[in-house]
């Protein structure tokens, strides 16, 4: 059955890449149209980049043995070098998936004001390193937060299934460390003498796109059930069945929840600001991004009403981080922290809440023997022992991506890499970087004329020829065919005529030929 | 072969799912821009609320068992209770999808005009009751119409593989309802003295942005895959196989035949009515859509070819059904009612037709003995049972529909909760309800302005950093290095001189710094 | 098992037609506004089209038995009617994907001046003819260059796992002739005098949206796992899951390769040409295709380090190729040529160079005796028979190709059925062939003032709406509640009078109803 398990691994990792698609389509609705390029390059390297850090030494970092539990270092990883199976080859990709997801997740929060020179250090730097570090810790079977590890902390470890903790939280807590070191964009709190601005001013920072921002969302929830379900990493194992299929429902159920509930917080938050309901598209989307970040680490091991109930609280989450960020002052330009971060937060905390001792069996073994605190009180004996561990990894995540990164930023800020000029901020990164804008909706006002002249040209042939086939018709049907179309054919020449002698004729003329021929001619054949 | 079953239906499911993306796109893309959030956020409360009511209700009114053939009621089905095995659960997640899709159906069609809580309260019935009785009674063995029944109506029951019927004519059915209840949108047929238009005064309501309509078109056609073939609920079961793979093909066979035929068709109604060949995308995506509609429900069970006559009809059905509601002054924003409803009614028939023995026994199993009318036709024999069940099928769906939604919807508009108020309909429900358009394009006039002096600027600096270094390469072969360097930054300083006494200066200068010498600082190291 | 290959290739087949929605947005985005619509129609006939024309005969030509090596033509493989079992269903949905995309490829480099008849043609007769004979010879056992072939060429056929030549050349080299016998775009190289024209004159030729083309690239990206992981057309085999998974890994790492290795050349070329750093977001994005494309041919036996080496290679071949091509003055509307032609000539070279051979075996059978030329020089023996076979293969697929598509589109030109008026090429196709622009973003100025007007009234109205609820809070904490509210409502009836004065009254006052009742009725019971 081994070629069964890497047909859905290979399904669930090119979900996982699909992702990348998501977030490049998301990040770019959700910013200013002026930087629209220049995230969606950010994206693309972020997969392209990833794979090669991945490749280079990260999944070697993350998935290698060694005598210590802080970092793999298996001599023929590096490059794969040893993966000469089909089993080891698919998990690579599905692990670099992931880690390429990791490392999108900073993209968006950081955009429209930081350096490619500096988003490629970090994207490398956390694809290569930080993030290797976490996964080595909690899903290797040598990690000392592995519930794998023969010697469990806590006598558990730390239940996180497909990644609130270890994707979500290392890439969200990174986005956050960078957003504070960056500072926010120009005018985005403050004028240029740091009066803080109302609401009305920064009103220029709304979305550019919603369309691409929900097609976005769309496409990560889509891809997210290969992302829960898929880490499994195989379905032909006893029970992996019904683990795959309880972390698709459990994903659906939260990512719903998520985007119901913070939809209706932030109406209500609305209405008692302004007396006016309105349903805000935006707090739809990233509410049920939040839910499906919050599902993530339980997915596996809790029941679908704990699912729903996860979401809806992730939705709560999201919206009040979001204001929490705005009250801070901490500019986060897509929203990237209260989605991933502290909705992966409360992710790892419901785990150790939510955690029921079936399911639990089911996916981790039966010599699990701590479950969620919930169901440890209902039967009074209030061991919440895997809540600990939720807590502890929580704790270890924050402190390794605080330890790693706030440096990295310091230093790249502190030598001038990390921000861009302020004249390049405010003309746009696609201008100053990018060879100009994304967009090219809009016709210059000197190719509007040119372009309407033709327009009228078109249309004037075509209705002189209507004209033409219907008095033909008609001269047809009285015999009198040839003299009537001679003279239709003579008006012709007079309408074109004053056509020809229109100053703008010669730049429509451009293919040396005398048009209206080619329109008369054509329009009779052209198909 | 569990395991496989449930890869099968979580990929199926997700592809189902996705098509959620692909019904936001097109609907979104086929409205005016003034409601392209209000459309997306619909579609994503479909999914949401689908979810939640299907979760609560709808999948034990849809699939439980009970002494009489109406509604399901088994009590551990509420909230899922009890799915506690893999099959159970993945059963729910794809059936969930297919709800979900339902209900969206309907948004389309109503768009532009109904309040966002009318939306809620029939996207809830749908979901959580309507849909899950037509289901019980087509594909719950227990279901009356069911081809599973132990006594199957007129010995064969219903043959509607993956839904035209269920699916398709239910919310297609409800969509009509809904657009007859709500009227058309202020200025499509008639201005406000109730003076007909003309098609040129109506132009306004064309779609918004074609690229949206396409990929939508695309995803849906995609995930049509996971739609049909999923339908087989497995794939390890002997002959799965065969009917997953026929379902795709057929699947395929269809769309093409819908998008050709309904193009053409036209293109021809076109070329008669003012003798222009025209060839409209719109035609050739609705039809493909139609052409899949059409061969949802026959597609396990006839031959390809036959695969094909079904899309060439049903995109003909499409393209005058279109015209017959333009026609009636029945206003379908996004031509939802022709797709769904006219051709998904025409898939039933279809099958009554060509349902071929071989396939439909190795679909159905082989105790099935009426089979497609032209077969039996061919046979000689003119056994019509088959076709009869089909037809039965169809009133049966339109009359239940008819039954619970007429009235509900009529108990909408009577107590004003359906219909938006006109003046928030002229301003378009996105900034009347959604907290301000879709997309922000476009500067305003007085951001472009400083937009454009900043993009001079940048412009300005870089040139003259340009001509600095080719001066000093220069210079330097000359070994007059210093000297010139020193006029050349002279330069610099006035040029940036003026502009600082620019009048726009302070509010580029939004840094408080100094903004030349970080461009002439900033130009070398930049990366 | 077989069930399960089905399964597989079904999951293949449906990504690979979801490649049909990439190549769509990407052509769409990379060309001009005003042809976005006939290009997404050309992608969607081409889907259609191709299904019809290999379901009438490609498939037969392409995988039918024969006497002779050339082509096949097994009677019951015509509209498949001799596909009763699963398996060969699969595989003729499968085989469909690819060949639509070998006529999509074709579509966007002769974009934006191709007549629609032309366009009709070419692809039948790609899809249905000129591709199948290239599939016969390298895929079908009887094909004179299979690997499969009781003889094989030179003692090993040509590798070429999933269409490095056999889709991608055989498209590239089509699109190529195609671009040279149409000629360039007006105003692409040369104003109406044959004078050349500079850079900034051809701006305009720049991408319309460049979120469209991110979006093609990813979905493209994505799909490419089906494409080239599912060559294997089954998993259950020995060794079929290992060649899937090295298949889905040297996708992922030619891509970054060529991604990467685009981006930065290009970023040096612009460097040593105007001194400033830019990062082209197209160059990542098309040099990402064209590592794809690179590593299709060879994807299953090249090691991952070998993958990436292609991939960097080919992106340096995309961005080389594509300013040879515009020195050459060849218009490839969306660079299509270098992306598949070259990259895909070098695809077929790099598998005679790096095929391994321990993974050449493991997918292509222990007989196979002659690997990649390095591996042989390796080993001391210079055996070069795989590099000569792909040789061939590249002249084979290069000299069918010009043999039958040269004198078709020739013949095309001659009787003036290949490309369009110069006029309705100034006009745009979708203006002139599709019934209008693809977006209806703006309003027109009229409609702006009525928009505006209605925006500005619906403002007013609230306001006084809370104003109003405002104050009757505040007289009803004084206890003077009538009083107060009724003097608010007589201010209310004074502004909406100045309003109904106002001449705009009547266009906005459509339903007949007098609009401020019904908003001031409306906005406290709107939900």
């Amino acid at each position: 059955m081994d070629n069964v398990d890497i047909f859905y691994s290979l399904w669930a990792g090119a979900m996982v890449f699909g992702m990348q698609c998501g977030f490049a389509m998301l990040c770019a609705g959700s910013l200013r149209q002026k930087n629209a390029k220049n995230i969606m390059l950010q994206n693309i390297l972020d997969a392209c980049g990833g794979a090669i850090g991945f490749f280079l030494c990260g999944y070697a970092f993350a998935f290698g043995s060694n005598s210590n539990s802080f970092i793999g270092s298996t001599r023929d990883l590096f490059c794969i070098q040893g993966l000469t199976n089909g089993t080891d080859l698919i998990d690579f990709f599905f692990q670099f998936a992931f880690a390429a997801s990791c490392a999108t997740i900073v993209a968006g929060t950081i955009a429209e004001r930081c350096k490619m020179f500096a988003y490629f250090s970090y994207a490398f730097a956390l694809t290569a390193f930080v993030y290797p570090i976490v996964v080595h810790a909690v899903w290797n079977k040598e990690g000392f937060l592995s519930t794998a590890n023969e010697d469990p902390f806590l006598g558990v470890g730390m239940i996180d299934f497909a990644g609130s903790g270890v994707v979500h939280m290392t890439g969200g807590m990174c986005a956050l460390l960078g957003a504070i070191v960056l500072g926010p964009r120009i005018g985005r709190f403050a004028d240029e003498n740091d009066n803080a601005l109302n609401e009305e001013a920064t009103s220029s920072f709304q979305p550019h796109s919603v369309a691409l921002q929900c097609l976005g969302t769309f496409i990560l929830w889509f891809g997210w059930y290969g992302f829960n379900a898929g880490s499994t990493l195989g379905i032909s194992g006893e029970n992996y069945g019904h683990v795959a299929a309880l972390a698709a429902v459990n994903t659906t159920m939260s990512g719903a929840g998520g985007a119901v509930s913070s939809m209706i917080l932030d109406s209500i938050m609305g209405y008692m600001m302004d007396g006016e309901v309105h349903y805000d598209l935006t707090m739809a989307m990233n509410g049920s991004l939040a839910g499906l970040v919050g599902v993530t680490g339980a997915c596996a091991v809790v029941e679908p009403w704990a699912g729903l109930v996860i979401g809806l609280v992730s939705g709560c989450i999201y919206c009040l981080g979001s204001s929490l960020l705005v009250k801070l002052k901490i500019d986060d330009s897509v929203d990237g922290v209260p989605v991933h971060l502290f909705a992966g937060m409360w992710g790892c905390i419901a785990t150790g809440l939510f955690a029921e001792p079936m399911r639990t069996k089911l996916a981790y073994g039966n010599e699990v023997e701590h479950f969620g605190w919930f169901y440890s009180w209902g039967r009074g004996s209030g061991d919440a022992n895997l809540l600990l561990c939720e807590i502890c990894g929580i704790l270890f995540i924050v402190a390794w991506t605080c330890a790693t990164m706030a440096p990295f930023f310091f230093m790249l800020n502190f030598f001038g890499l990390f921000r861009i000029d302020p004249l390049e901020e405010m003309v746009g990164m696609d201008i100053s970087r990018h060879r100009g804008p994304a967009y090219q909706h809009q016709l210059d006002e000197s190719d509007k004329d040119i372009h309407k002249e033709a327009v009228d040209l078109l249309n004037q042939s075509r209705s002189i020829h209507r004209a033409d086939s219907i008095r033909r018709r008609n001269s047809n049907d009285n015999g009198n065919g040839n003299g009537n179309g001679n003279s239709i054919r003579k008006g012709n020449g007079n309408v074109y005529g004053n056509t020809i002698n229109n100053p703008a004729k010669d730049e429509l003329d451009l293919s040396g030929k005398n048009p209206q021929d080619d329109v008369v001619h054509n329009v009779d054949g052209n198909v």
